[in-house]
């Protein structure tokens, strides 16, 4: 019988260790990257060997967001002996869902309870998964978490990049700014502007392209374009389209058009892009299913240090008010750096000052139940309208469509203006929030129900969205060695493209999950008794 | 009590007829139309008045395609006694799914069977809604037909418009189209090319304009960006990012390069899109349910006569084998204008003329079953991949993501390539799908299980996919009036946009309904027995 390609890969890591294993993945195909994938050097998800590496070694993993779940996940896969200590009393962390009866605490005790109907949701933290976040949508596939495509453009939504013009669809913004450009060109090229760049033959090339890129006219001119939209759509029998007129190159100009413009070219925000059915939360529920009796919830953490042979771990369980301490021959600290910063440790100097170095960003959300006036009245299905306004912009749902009602989320801000706006009473915040509705959707604000607001700074055990800046080296290269027995794993201690991502945070964990894989095939491991 | 919406205009089309419903419902704001619509002169999905307008009139519906399933729908619901004739033993026309042991026979005989695996579907003719189709979505929403996006774009689909040339990917193309003429048009404005046009002001701002548009550097290069992709992604710890580096110009002035650059900005292919979730024939499934005893299928119509003060039907059994005759007040003929030209009629001479010259474009896909080897190995969910080749293209599955085995369709050509392509025999036209896979996914045709080819030219009771031109003047008109007592409605008698959509088929059905609704009021019908 031939060996299944699983089984071998069990047997050339008993005899091998795992090296020999990973080589033999790659041998069989198993890390072939796609398209635009380099060779090698990228993390990719072919399943980590589930051979039985780990030789019972006692992990204890700390935070159960998505970089604990998926350390302690392989962790336990590879035959470690994993404790999840998460100080909350559910998992995910930032992965934060939020349904009907769901707590908003904050720091200083405001308390909001969810009022949405049932079979509705909230995704206060990360709702979009990029389609090359491989290792997230591996996840996904391995847990059996079903996706749907998440909509993070609209043709229809709208801009309004300055309050005192109305706003703008999208689709029209876009292709006016391609129209003028193009015609812009068209003139520059002949007016022989171009000629040290460009040959004669590039030149008429290039018109002809501009005419397509642009949809010019034979004389090159911009004169609108049916792909801005049309006052009167074309139609049955005598309903002959009347296109919209093109709006002047100089609005188009503006700064503030930039994200509508713009957010489709952004990898991490380039379709295809997907949400898990029923709530991004339903990706640590799955974690959750593995965990087994792994996992501790209301255990929050208050010292991590290294010992000689091992480390040791203090913390409060929340529901009996006892502290415990916990012995084991690794740790995983998969906190955000900030929190860890507050724990005691016994970390070196240098990595101390590191880790205290980094620090928060802004975030903030408000949610909405409300009739679907998006879809039913603009022909908004998805997509985010943007508006130069405190609250941001409205993010339309991505699922229920042509439903009656659904969740609108009508503010998403983060930098400076997500911090002014976080400190804000949460009546201040329901009130912004109700008037972007205005500036785009007049009239509908009164439709509006139930209100959630998540500021991001203002919850335990967050403090804050993500950092606000990507860690600078030499810190980076410190805080991605391991200290002493403990690796620190964070959505900031890896590359994570245009912001903070759960495929980081992913990604980040499996590094230090290899790094284990290593280590304990030569670390001598403390007798348990 | 107050009165219902719908009460309130039963009640006013009772004592003041259509008009004076219609007048009502505009009054209560039932026909307010969208953002970026017009306030008149455009059909919207506002219901038509359900009041009893038909009297009882006794309508013979021709053909049961969306725009004959429309047509029945509303009369039904307005009071007129209908009859829907339908030559095929199923309803919805060109809105054709296939499934496991569904029959494709072409007109010559040659017979293919469907054997793709239970749950799996092609959707042979229409496959997309955009969304500013408010006929169609609003028929979903009313029928509850439920809708789920069609991913038209992916930024990590592929092109490849040379041959002699590796694909790349549309992400790149795009990004690097833009920075390349971002660049250009930098150094024109600052060679003082566009003095005539911009002002000093507006040049400093199209200037920063284009820095964001094209990613350029400070000196306003565009030396590629990361936008268009990486050869290593961002990741954890030492993973640090490659980008791609740009493609040159020449290569991206390819005319070829157009549909995978524009495609995003035709309204009609704008997103969001959708798909009806389990197949498009979701949505005349859910019409037939309305049908009742309506609907006579397998009842292929040879002939219709005008007559004094009615029309008669000749049709042929095609189960019995009986030719039947049918008497009505009116007639809609929901029939495509050239099998309409193939019928016994007694139009006048004009109208025979204007209908004998309407010609039938070519179109074909060619489906597989196959592993999602375009997920799992380049990344790419749902969206086209373009290739200047007959097969065109490559188009993949917007539903089921993340299973192990979907259906790709790996032809969908149209035009004079088609008419070639379709004219080949069916082996022929499986080869040179399989060579597209080839060409954009090399080793993976052999992935490829149960192809299934139609070309639609040859298929019966359609002979054809769309009409290759939108019918002129003065034909348009004339078709548009009503012949006597009948009344033609098709795809091909409304203005479409960009090609021939559902859309079309259910507005032009929807004004026949209105004309009926008018004309049924002045009259006089034959009495019944
Ligand atoms: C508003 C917002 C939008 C986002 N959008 C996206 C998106 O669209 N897509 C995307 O992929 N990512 C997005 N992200 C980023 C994503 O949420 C993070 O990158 C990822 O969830 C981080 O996971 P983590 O495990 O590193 O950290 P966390 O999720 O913060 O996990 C840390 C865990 O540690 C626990 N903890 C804290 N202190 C202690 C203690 N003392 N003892 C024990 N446990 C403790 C916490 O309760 C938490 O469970 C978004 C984030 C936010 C806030
Ligand atoms: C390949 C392809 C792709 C398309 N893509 C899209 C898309 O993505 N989105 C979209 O909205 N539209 C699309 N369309 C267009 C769409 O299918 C049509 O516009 C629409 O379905 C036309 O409906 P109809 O009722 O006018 O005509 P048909 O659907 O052709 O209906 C005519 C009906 O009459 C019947 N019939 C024919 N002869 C007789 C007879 N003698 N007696 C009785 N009955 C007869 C036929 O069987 C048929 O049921 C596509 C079409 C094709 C072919």
């Amino acid at each position: 019988m031939p060996l299944s390609r699983r089984a071998l890969i069990a047997r050339v890591a008993a005899v091998g260790g795992y090296r020999a294993a990973y080589a033999a993945m790659g041998a069989l195909g198993l890390l072939t990257p796609g398209f635009g994938q380099a060779a090698s050097g990228q993390e990719s998800y072919a399943a980590l060997p589930s051979a039985q590496v780990g030789k019972g070694a006692r992990v204890v993993v700390i935070g159960a967001g998505i970089g604990g779940l998926v350390s302690a996940f392989e962790l336990r896969k590879a035959g470690f002996q994993v404790t999840v200590l998460e100080a909350r009393d559910r998992v995910g962390g930032r992965n934060w869902t939020l349904r009907k009866g769901d707590r908003v605490e904050y720091t200083d005790g405001t308390v909001q309870v969810a009022n949405f109907a049932d079979g509705f949701y909230f995704n206060a933290g990360p709702a979009r998964l990029p389609s090359h976040h491989q290792l997230m949508l591996g996840y996904c596939r391995e847990l059996g978490v079903e996706l749907e495509v998440l909509v993070n453009t609209s043709r229809n939504a709208l801009v309004r990049p300055n309050l005192a013009e109305p706003p703008m669809q999208i689709r029209q913004a876009v292709n006016d700014s391609r129209g003028h450009i193009a015609e812009l060109l068209a003139k520059a090229v002949n007016r022989q502007a171009l000629n040290a760049e460009l040959t004669a033959d590039d030149q008429r090339a290039l018109l002809q392209f501009l005419r397509t890129f642009g949809d010019l006219s034979e004389k090159l001119e911009y004169l609108g374009s049916a792909r801005s939209g049309y006052k009167v759509w074309p139609g049955a029998g005598e309903q002959v389209a009347e296109k919209n007129a093109p709006l002047p190159l100089r609005t188009l100009l503006n700064p503030a058009l930039a994200n509508a413009l713009m957010i489709d070219e952004y990898p991490e925000f380039s379709p295809t892009m997907f949400q898990p059915v029923g709530g991004m939360d339903r990706i640590p529920k799955a974690f959750e299913k593995h965990l087994g009796g792994a996992l501790r919830l209301s255990a929050e953490v208050r010292a991590i240090h290294n010992q000689d042979d091992g480390v040791q771990v203090a913390y409060l369980d929340r529901k009996s008010g006892r502290e415990h301490t916990l012995q084991a021959d690794f740790a995983v600290v998969a906190l955000p750096l900030p929190l860890l910063a507050k724990l005691d440790t016994n970390f070196t100097a240098p990595v101390q000052q590191a880790i205290g170095a980094v620090q928060f960003g802004y975030a903030n959300k408000v949610a909405w139940q409300s009739r679907r006036f998006w879809e039913r009245d603009y022909q908004i299905y998805g997509g985010l309208s943007f508006l130069n306004q405190e609250a941001s912009g409205l993010w339309y749902p991505s699922g229920g469509f042509n439903q009656e009602q659904g969740i609108l989320i009508a503010a998403y801000n983060n930098g400076e203006t997500a911090r002014v706006f976080g400190e804000k009473s949460i009546a201040e915040q329901i009130a912004a929030s109700k008037q972007a509705v205005e500036l785009l959707h007049p009239g509908h604000s009164a439709e509006l129900r139930n209100p959630l607001a998540v500021a991001w700074s203002r919850i335990p055990y967050n403090l804050g969205p993500w950092i606000n800046h990507e860690v600078a080296e030499p810190a980076y290269s410190l805080l991605n060695q391991a200290q002493g027995r403990i690796h620190l794993t964070s959505d900031g201690l890896a590359h994570s493209g245009v912001g903070i991502w759960q495929e980081a945070a992913a990604g980040a964990a499996r590094r230090v999950v290899r790094n284990l894989f290593e280590r304990v095939q030569t670390t001598p491991l403390r007798q348990t008794a």
